[in-house]
């Protein structure tokens, strides 16, 4: 646990396509190079049913898009936390914008995965709720502004106040937990000002995900965090 | 706003029959003599349909159990947050346990209820949510584990613990956050145990809104608070 | 039950500042008055925090907006179906499109009206829908496009087949369920064209609820129904 | 598409452990060792993490428990049709009670399994649901009474009248649409009563992922296919 080191560039798969199956273990490996050539921390999270294609063909830390609040038996559907760690996640995203979850859920998915030695990335909306996060110790918390997210324009240039805002209250409630910053983040410029802001990296999805040469990209990104 | 004299007795009449429509009114007229007697601050919890018919006909602070997270206009079925002030509710429940909601939308919910001048009682399940909510700067955090609401053991015999540290660990992250207490509260005796652990008072339900004698009851709960 | 005279006009006031608290009733005295003088079955739909204002001091049908698929008791914030009723509602919406419901769901509430003595209108968006909502029994089903809800046009000029489509579905699953239809409702013009689709009426919202003239709109959707 | 011979036994993996990984491939061979050699129709529901390694490495068909309703893009955490597809699913349940949908939203997800070459399987939970379904068109009804999942007492013998009721209902509304059912299925007897009352075969979950010889459950269960 508390695997990655930072600043570290977390590339989130979303639904989307274009990293679906067989390509999201074609992104995992030249996040592998790109990782292995400049040093800089990389890793990928991909839907449930590509987790274990991704974890056992690549060395990329693999990380879940999010687990579900149930304990194993009947919830048909579901998304188990057992599942995702026997699918090779060695963490977590928790309370994405896209799936958010009430206070009390998130709480025990920090509480899960901690049992499960998985790590976990809690996102949140703004400073206030970065804090809030912070109070449940998860390993990370992401602050990712929604009205940013897909967008063109950087959190870090639209609005680096949420970002250090977040790094100043989240160290206040408890120093140990380490603080993300996503929506827009397109480019090494961009993870250049997280770092500059207090983070600890970036959590980025389109960005990458739909770019149309995935190794320009995060070897941009990775000049970023390591300038 | 920040309208109730501490200690406080909020009582959510929740969706029982037994305190149903004009029985809602009557249960209020019962707490506004019971508070006028004995000085003991008291608040009531109707549900919307009920929140008019109890504000306008008695002075008894009300208020809402719930209010959904939308703006004005297309939200068929919906409690708006702008009804339950028209309504009368001088404050609302938030996250209850049998409506929890998003991180994101606890905190929407406070800053909504601050723009309508509301008072805020953000219901959490442990120490760590209670901290949790605390950041989100609410009037009331109210700690109530979901296992013992409904039940015969008051939370001050059966966890105290979860009422001392919620109150530790809100203070340390807003010290002007006040914490209720809640979950099988039902006489004076569990309304001392809550302010002797440091809370500002009580949450409770069934307790009152099943009670054979509300008077009764609420005379007992009166004199544990000012003992 | 089964009390509206067809063809009806029901107007959904959803959760427009406009239509809440005592504009509401506002409104429902003018329908009255139409009603009234033209002959013409109209119906309101309230919040569920103004269903006891509206119902007690106006002779038109009042319908909820929805009820909550629960039993009295620990419902903190829901809407309780025997609330509906006591607050003088002799009817509701299910599944509007603003407030979808289970399949389950939608079954419960219609045999939880029933017993309530409440006539149910299913909402549906689709010919498919239309008719596997009939198979449930309710006492109307209402057809509305999702695309052309709060839009310019009115479903029966920008898809009147799927007006007619659910009318035969519904009539060849079971004849007896009344079929409405909405989305984009206006004027009389559009009422007019609901009836020659063969439907029973319409149900609006802010083609009433936001007019500058409520009077005005609802003398033109009346004449519309009684050409 | 519609794929499977009947009668057909479908086999549920839920969220247990006891299938979860390597365990759901292990099971999947059994199932396939038996089909083999009795000739009986049976299908697997892994859960979504396990989908692409049962169908990679087993000829049993490989049914999803359920896929969201969304589109390619924007959608952390939740399973994608397609994701489902390329994982190598032939088809899906689809509102299980573990994971009930909106009418709507069942219809879309009947309208996608069929572009994407799925077959669904629409679980209902009694007679009305299930004429309901069959309006949708899918290509199979599994009526289960929720009360009687995960029990001792088959549906067969403990409502008959749900199983033959829904037989009835849907061939009404669509004769082409097939009727499983499950809740409570154990043993060959069952199976043998759910032909008898009318049905395609069976859908169950625990009976065989909890039992501990797969081998000899799936046997007894293909008897009472072939009696």
């Amino acid at each position: 646990m508390n695997m990655l080191k930072t600043p570290a560039i977390v590339v989130n798969l979303k639904t989307y396509l274009e990293t679906t199956g067989k390509k999201a273990l074609e992104l995992a490996k030249v996040m592998e190079r790109v990782s292995s050539e400049t040093g800089v921390q990389m890793a990928i999270c991909p839907q449930a049913a590509d987790l274990r294609l991704v974890a056992e063909n690549s060395n990329v830390p693999v990380f879940a898009q999010h687990f579900d609040v149930l304990k194993p038996g009947a919830g048909t559907g579901m998304t188990l936390p057992e599942t995702v760690a026997d699918a090779g996640a060695c963490g977590t995203l928790v309370n994405h914008s896209e799936h958010r979850l009430t206070l009390a859920d998130i709480d025990w998915c920090v509480q899960k995965a901690k049992a499960l030695k998985l790590d976990t990335i809690v996102c949140t909306n703004n400073v206030a709720t970065s804090a809030a996060a912070a109070a449940l110790k998860p390993y990370m918390v992401a602050v990712e502004p929604p009205e940013l997210i897909g967008g063109d324009i950087s959190v870090t240039s639209a609005d680096p106040a949420v970002v250090s805002g977040s790094v100043d209250a989240v160290r206040k409630v408890d120093e140990k937990v380490l603080v993300l910053c996503g929506a827009g983040v397109k480019n090494g410029k961009d993870v250049r000002g997280a770092i500059e802001l207090g983070s600890a990296g970036v959590l980025l999805a389109s960005g990458v995900a739909k770019a149309k040469n995935w190794e320009e990209v995060l070897m941009d990104l990775a000049k970023g965090a390591v300038e």
